[in-house]
């Protein structure tokens, strides 16, 4: 794709963001969120305070716009939209290739360490817990809600199923294996949690 | 029950690691675990730090084990077993019953302030979130293990289903609403995971 090549104000901002951006997602995970602050963003970057206040009203917007970036990158280096969920019409395929890309994107390190950090401070602040999943997580989730909405329609999930909660048996658990660090993550085991929800644990 | 009255050192020690505990739970739910001391969890219970090292080995220890008491405590109230998954026969209604106390435990405010500080704790702190894990979530999770494997036994559950992953489909869900507040939760919320994995989302 060739796009209109950008004026040099405009490339100038673009480049001030991406170093934001970087800045900010290397601090949170160097000393947490409390300890990070708009000016160590700023100077880290190498730009003005001022000029992060100018985009942005608060370190968490920062934050959160800096993730939501990042997400669309690791979407992107898996070769995935990063808006949908893919329907081949094979809703197990489908969910075991976006668990496994999820694996792939928590388990980096560039992603994992500020993220975790982010985490952690959602989990005892409450302002930013709620930030956060409005923004980053519930739009993700929402993904999961369409693809599951087409399967209804397709007949491969009952119609009596409510698509928010039935995406939590696969989704949750791998979240929380991540977070509380409660087991081993792995293929298998993604693959493993999507034919479980699908056909249940119980004989058919 | 009858118990033999304690001798006067005894019930002092008792008094003391109950205080202790109190005071330790409070603390971390106010200060978050990095501030929390020993010295201020001494100063807070009326003993000396030296009483507190004569039983314990560090802060995360006395931390561990006052949780491990109030979980106890907590299932005592809700007139249930701390150390098993109730087994009546009927799979379904056993798994809805410990996860209605599961939330009613959750966010019982005595429990959940102190538990949000150590799990955002354990998130970015990997030696404590390991020992959180292995001391306090495991335990818990092998009882749902122990009533899964019963249920394979008679039949209720597949013979090839991994029970260590399987109740998760119904565990991780809650704990993630609870841990992210992600979504709402209430008796039929859980009582439609055990549903949902029990019986799987697909067509039947």
């Amino acid at each position: 794709m060739v796009s209109k090549p950008a004026p040099d104000a405009t490339r100038r901002s673009e480049r001030s963001r991406r170093a934001i951006y970087a800045a900010a997602l290397a601090l949170v995970g160097e000393v947490g969120y409390p300890k990070t602050t708009v000016e160590a963003i700023a100077a880290r970057a190498g730009v003005g305070k001022q000029t992060i206040y100018r985009w942005w009203s608060s370190k968490a917007d920062v934050l959160l716009e800096a993730f939501l970036d990042l997400a669309g990158q690791s979407a992107q280096a898996a070769g995935q939209a990063a808006d949908a969920v893919p329907d081949t019409g094979d809703l197990a395929a489908d969910l075991k290739a976006v668990l496994r890309a999820t694996v792939d994107e928590l388990f980096d390190p560039r992603f994992e360490v500020p993220a975790r950090a982010l985490a952690a401070e959602g989990v005892v602040n409450e302002q930013l817990g709620r930030e956060v999943v409005a923004k980053l997580l519930e739009p993700q989730l929402q993904l999961y809600v369409a693809r599951l909405r087409s399967a209804q329609d397709a007949g491969a999930v009952r119609a009596d199923v409510d698509p928010r909660i039935a995406l939590e048996l696969f989704v949750s658990p791998l979240a929380q294996r991540w977070l509380q660090r409660s087991g081993p993550v792995s293929y298998a085991y993604t693959d493993t949690l999507v034919e479980y929800a699908l056909h249940g644990i119980a004989p058919r």
